[in-house]
């Protein structure tokens, strides 16, 4: 892989940070929001291949055409799914149903059909949230060849009995699944995997607000320098993760950090679910970050259910990658519904998971394992500036604590983050005080598994 | 070892037990427990004996004679002990203490003796409780030679003084140790090793309830077909155990998991005391089946005093072996007197004694490794019929679940009830899903030590 | 090394503590600081050598000259600092601050200077401290050459504007660092090393009670047998023990406990600061010896900043090393003032420092690994007189179950202290169990990393 870099007047992911102007950008994330809203997309099919032709206006991304009926893994790759128009129709000739007023109303991967019935014939073939009169549920049948609306339970009860007209205006044929990717080049090949599922047509949370999210994040890895080679997969859910892994097995080894991007619009407090190793790395900058931001969040295990992480963290695959969420799925009324709307996610809170998710990064990128080159007593502070002595103001006496920190611990044994719990000082101060030992020519950084010899 | 599997009509463990008559069973044990009550037990002589005589009408029993003065580790095999008769005679020639009343009242290998003596003179060789006056209490002598009575304090405070006749008809001579065991092959030679003491006299709890019980469960092992090969060891205690130990060093490294079986008969919450190693499979099983029963239990770290897990876990042999009890040995104030009698003991306790040991015994038979043989994203379980569209019952969604908790963590580090234990379900449901798993072709037993290698 | 021990009528280090009159001990050691305090002790110069002249009454020490200008890891020794007057004389030619009256009067490596400056020009060079009004703080510059006076605020706010006459007569010049030792060789010539910095001047908490103590050890270790070799380090802070690693690379790894000695005068409760290590036998010993103790104390993380510890737990160094302290450093307010004086150490809390240390030293004594020379069942007690039948006192039948702890754990996992936490009996009864059982042959010491093989 070839190394670059590209520079765009930022010279640092910190300082991309600091630069930040949060409320444009959830403005910005939003106006994107609402323009992908509209678009019908499913596990295949012209939905999700415009999802991915909007996406391309903010990045470059790298699409992948494979044909129905390949092999991935354990599962085929199903037909190609595409709809014109839908619709149920009363004695009248009304449409009751209009599939184009929203694409909830069809249940995703729907056969074709064209047929007069009645009311009672038609029932199965009507999905509705009794509990919910008002929205429309969203379901799927991508393996099962079926046919069904889905609707507002009050509608429903409003329809008289009689027949009506029913159309599908569908197709399932030969075609492909697509994904998206988006790479861009470190320093180092280690990569740093972020997935987003794009298969969820008119949901505003789930899962247009991962999009909005990696999208924007990758267009900043553009324009800073950054360490890790960054990869974004935008697939369908299940069967597009599958493919995307069955497809790149030789980039999994190289994958030090992952992240699934899911439900982080809504204005419920952050959920991190741990990768099924539960010690990665990336386990512990989340936690740590979301630590220090002192916002209210919760850290849950993993789960063999939910979004992709199940096939990332499938155990024959087992990345270190976890799942940010604000909301967990299944667990807020709003959930596959039509109120999962343009409403129900916020600029606000579109900002503050933009703002975790950059605090997260900043830490990977800078998070490493250093050796103390001077491991013997203390190395002598004063004579490199690096010590005042007494009378000195309190925050140059927590840096140079930090130095000392940063020297006892940096044995190729514990990371910088490591560091940062142990003492109880910021990640931010550890990171400084490494950086200024660092150009002392104090510490040099580890190599994979190199530890510091004591003499005892 | 011949391997032979006899069935009777279950074809299963689980379906033994979901067909037992608890009430009838308690009733069971308890008529055993009356029918051995009177028997004079002891380390040795006829009255151990004749115990296994009564235990060879339920099942068969290798019996093993080892001559006094055999070495056993640190230990020699005593004289052989027999008793016909014993009395102390006031002056009018009454049977003041009378051993043909309670077997108690002559401390267990007590000296021969007939002479006429003063009660002041007998007193050193009278044991009595003060505090609790109207009970016998039981003592024993092994291995020093000396002859004593045990009586109710009371009975004692109504003798006059004067001179009294004092009769025990004991031989202390050359013969046996006599220990018994009944194997009972399964289909591999890893052995499930139960052990009982056998040498109390008329004492219930402790522990004719422990043989009943195990009698009980290799009878019915008798009649099922089964995985482990099961050795019940019936001896004496202590150097019954040191003996049968000595002299099968061959069967200790077979040995998978062990119970020590006593005070099982009293209406004390259970008491699982875990092995010496503490986390051997045996301590997770009786642990996790405990909790899932939600009945009141204590587990209690090992400690090297109570039965002859003191013996099975001493550090030179190490077993896997814990002990099940209600109450605990020296805590509760029927022990080792004459109170722990056929009252004591109740049919409802030893019905539920048996009830948790048979889900024991259950959950062992089952629990193991499996590796998912379709590691890398999920399996399509759509395809095989194990997976439903929304709509659902939710038992069919739980079992759905189920199977996923199996997939994910059937890595060869986790077995069964590891998987039960970490994703909240029951043990029965995770190991329904696993034998789904296993006749889809989607899981298969790990060899010893086998794991799954990830692709990262 | 030459092994040599010196018994001076007291058999062991049990009896030397139990024979302890610690009130005479106490003001024994409190007469040593009084003799002490007045020495104006720097980080080199008369004032620390004859500091060690004086220890030498008590104790022999070996002294090391280490010439200005010598390498000491990163380090170089500095000019020896020598003062013999100093004052500052206000316009009639009196000694407003006069530094015979205390030697905290002039900042420690103050350059010689004599000159008549008005108040304005002298303020830079004044310490005081303001919230502290009458006392003087303890400075030191020892890396800058620099000079200034300390003297009570109230005292400064007494002097008028004017010229002053500002002498310090010190002299910075070639010449040496010294740090003594004193080694008292054991059965072993693995090592206990005790460290106390020695170059405060003036100050009694800090840090005369930990030479004190160090000494009066030093002094007992000489009249009793013992096992271990003792060495004693007395040196000044930072730059002496760095100094001593530099030169003594062939101890360290003989090293086998370490304790750094400071702060032990105080009333405070005891902390003991772990080693780096956390789980060395040191921070168990001193954990458990202040636990049985029941006195209040606090067992705190090791952090990279305090005394010696700083050096001797340094990553390339990582000492099994903790400080032993009443109050802890910067948390007291006579810390570094004029009030860490003769009546800040009290005789009864040297007492008690004292009595902690000698129960440490016995715990480390006798603290070790043993095997169970008959690990297959129990050993027959009885037959070795270790085992009385029933009815004995609770006091005989406790020490029988501390018997049955050290038989069970004597598997080469665990040492003494881990039998008497795993029991919850005390060291003593643990140790006294184990000399029985090593006196009857049933145990022997383990080498080192060798365990007891199991049969399963």
């Amino acid at each position: 892989m070839q190394k670059r870099i590209r520079s765009n007047g930022v010279q640092s992911f910190t300082e991309l940070r600091g630069s930040l102007d949060a409320l444009a950008a959830g403005e910005e994330l939003h106006a994107w929001i609402r323009d992908w809203y509209p678009i019908p997309r499913s596990l295949s099919g012209a939905g999700i291949r415009e999802q991915f032709a909007r996406m391309q206006a903010h990045i470059p991304l790298t699409l992948t055409q494979v044909v129905s009926g390949s092999p991935a893994f354990d599962w085929t790759v199903p037909l190609e799914w595409n709809i014109r128009d839908a619709y149920i129709k009363n004695g009248v000739g009304e449409r009751v149903v209009n599939y184009n007023t929203h694409n909830l109303h069809v249940m995703a991967y729907s056969k074709p059909i064209h047929q007069s019935m009645t009311l009672d014939d038609l029932r199965p073939h009507l999905h509705t949230l009794p509990e919910q009169p008002d929205l429309i549920p969203y379901r799927t049948s991508y393996f099962n060849e079926r046919w069904a609306f889905c609707l507002p339970h009050r509608l429903l009860e409003s329809m008289p009995e009689g027949d009506y007209e029913v159309m599908i205006d569908s197709t399932l044929e030969n075609g492909h699944l697509t994904y998206a990717e988006c790479v861009i080049p470190g320093e180092t090949e280690e990569e740093f995997l972020f997935s987003a599922h794009a298969c969820h047509p008119s949901l505003a949370n789930d899962n247009l607000s991962g999009l909005a999210l990696a999208t924007w994040l990758a267009r900043a890895l553009h324009q800073v320098p950054h360490r890790y080679t960054y990869r974004f997969v935008f697939a369908p859910g299940t069967i597009g993760a599958i493919t995307w892994l069955s497809r790149n097995l030789d980039v999994l080894p190289r994958v030090r950090h992952g992240l699934v991007l899911a439900l982080l619009g809504d204005p419920a407090p952050f959920t991190y679910k741990q990768s099924r190793r539960a010690t990665a790395e990336i386990d512990h900058i989340v936690a740590h970050v979301l630590n220090e931001r002192a916002t209210p969040h919760a850290v849950i295990p993993f789960i063999p259910y939910g979004y992709d992480e199940r096939q990332y963290c499938s155990p024959g695959i087992n990345l270190p990658m976890g799942c940010l969420m604000r909301s967990q799925p299944g667990t807020f009324p709003e959930y596959h519904t039509s109120a999962d709307n343009l409403d129900f996610v916020k600029p606000a809170a579109l900002a503050e998971s933009l703002e975790l998710l950059l605090n997260i990064v900043e830490v990977a990128e800078s998070n490493r394992r250093y050796l103390n080159l001077q491991p013997c007593g203390e190395p002598q502070l004063g004579k490199r500036g690096l010590y005042t002595s007494f009378g000195s103001p309190a925050a140059t006496r927590a840096f140079e604590l930090a130095l000392l920190w940063v020297l006892s611990y940096c044995d190729g044994d514990h990371d910088l983050l490591d560091i940062a719990q142990r003492s109880g000082k910021t990640y931010e101060e550890i990171h400084r005080a490494a950086k200024a030992l660092l150009d002392a020519g104090l510490l040099r950084e580890a190599a994979k598994g190199e530890r510091l010899a004591a003499l005892t």
